[in-house]
C-alpha cells in the first residue's frame, strides 16, 4: 500500500502485496463500459444491492491465488442484513460488481504515486479475467444467488472509459480492504 | 491493512499502521449527516468536483502526525485537470469530502472482520475533527480555492447514518489507498 510514511521504507521485511481489493457495500452501482460512440450510446454495466470490488493485481500475483481470493471476496461477512446480522455477499444474497483499479497499487513517493510494482498488462488481464469467471462460477453454485437471480457484473480490464463509476452505497459498515 | 493471505503473519515486521485513507476522485458526492426525523427532513452535506477523503484511525495514531496526513492528501498529484495533468486536489482546485470509515481498519480472520486495533472513541474523534479543521485550514490559504469557493464537507464521526453515501466518480485514476 502507498505510505505516506518516510519509516515505511523499514517495511520491506513484510509479505509482499500481490493483490489488493476494495469491497464496498451498495444499493446500486453502475460502471460505464463503454463510451458514446457515433452510432452508439453508451454502455453500462449496472447492479443492486450488493458489494462493489476494486481490484489490483500487482508484481508477483499468480493465477493460483485468485481461487482463494474470490472465495474470501464472497465468502468474508460483510454485509449486514435488515435484522443487523453480518452476512457473505453469497448468503446475503446480493449482486457483485468487479472493478479493476490499477490505481490501488499505486506507492505515494513525494507528491506523486509510482507504479513499479504494476502486473504486466497481458499477465494482469488473464488474472483479471480469471477472477471475474470464477466469481460467476461460484453464483451460479449458490442456490440462494441463483433463485433470487443475483448477478456478477465487471468493469473492462484496462479501459479507461469504464472508470466513470455511479454508485448508491449504503448503511452499515461498508468499506473493506484485503491484501492478499 | 486486513489480509487474506495466511503468510501474512510473518509481517509483524513491518513499520506499524496507524492511520489509512482511501481518496476517490469524484465529479460529486454527498453523504447524509442526519438521519429523518419526525419534525425534520434528513440532512446532507454535498461536494462538487474533488475528492472524496475515507479515514480511519487506529491504535498508536496522534496529533501531530495529522498535520502531515493532511498535507499529504491535500498535496499529493491524484487529480487530473481537463488536460490531463496531474495535480493536487488543491490546485484542481477542487472539493474534500471527508468521510470516518473505521471500517478499513478491520482486519480479516476468517470469514470475519475483527477491529482490534481500532482506536477508542474518544481519541478518534479528536484526530479526525482535528483532520478536518487542517483541511479546512489549509484550504482557506489556497488561493485558488478561496476564489473558487471550494469547500471541505465531513461527516459525522460515529454516526452510523452518515454512512448513506450517494456519489459520481470521474474517469481517470480515481481510487488510491495511503497508509501512516
Amino acid at each position: 500500500m502507498a505510505s505516506g510514511s518516510s519509516g515505511a521504507s523499514g517495511s520491506e521485511q513484510a509479505v509482499q502485496v500481490r493483490a489488493r481489493v476494495i469491497i464496498q457495500q451498495c444499493l446500486s452501482a453502475k460502471v460505464m463500459v463503454q463510451p458514446r460512440t457515433d452510432t452508439q450510446e453508451e454502455q453500462h454495466v449496472e447492479i443492486g444491492r450488493g458489494v462493489m470490488v476494486y481490484i489490483c493485481f500487482m508484481k508477483g500475483a499468480t493465477e493460483d491465488m485468485v481461487e482463494k481470493m474470490v472465495k474470501t471476496v464472497l465468502t468474508a461477512r460483510l454485509s449486514k442484513t435488515e435484522t443487523g446480522k453480518l452476512v457473505s455477499v453469497l448468503d446475503l444474497p446480493g449482486d457483485v460488481l468487479v472493478v479493476p483499479q490499477s490505481t490501488l497499487g499505486g506507492n505515494l513517493k513525494g507528491k506523486r504515486m509510482q507504479y513499479h510494482r504494476k502486473v504486466n498488462r497481458e499477465n494482469g488481464l488473464n488474472l483479471y479475467t480469471k477472477f471475474v469467471q470464477l466469481c460467476r462460477l461460484y453464483m451460479t453454485q449458490s442456490v440462494k444467488c441463483k433463485e433470487q437471480h443475483k448477478v456478477v457484473e465487471a468493469g473492462t480490464y484496462g479501459n479507461k472509459h469504464e472508470t466513470l463509476v455511479f454508485s448508491t452505497l449504503t448503511t452499515g459498515p461498508y468499506t473493506h480492504a484485503i491484501e492478499f
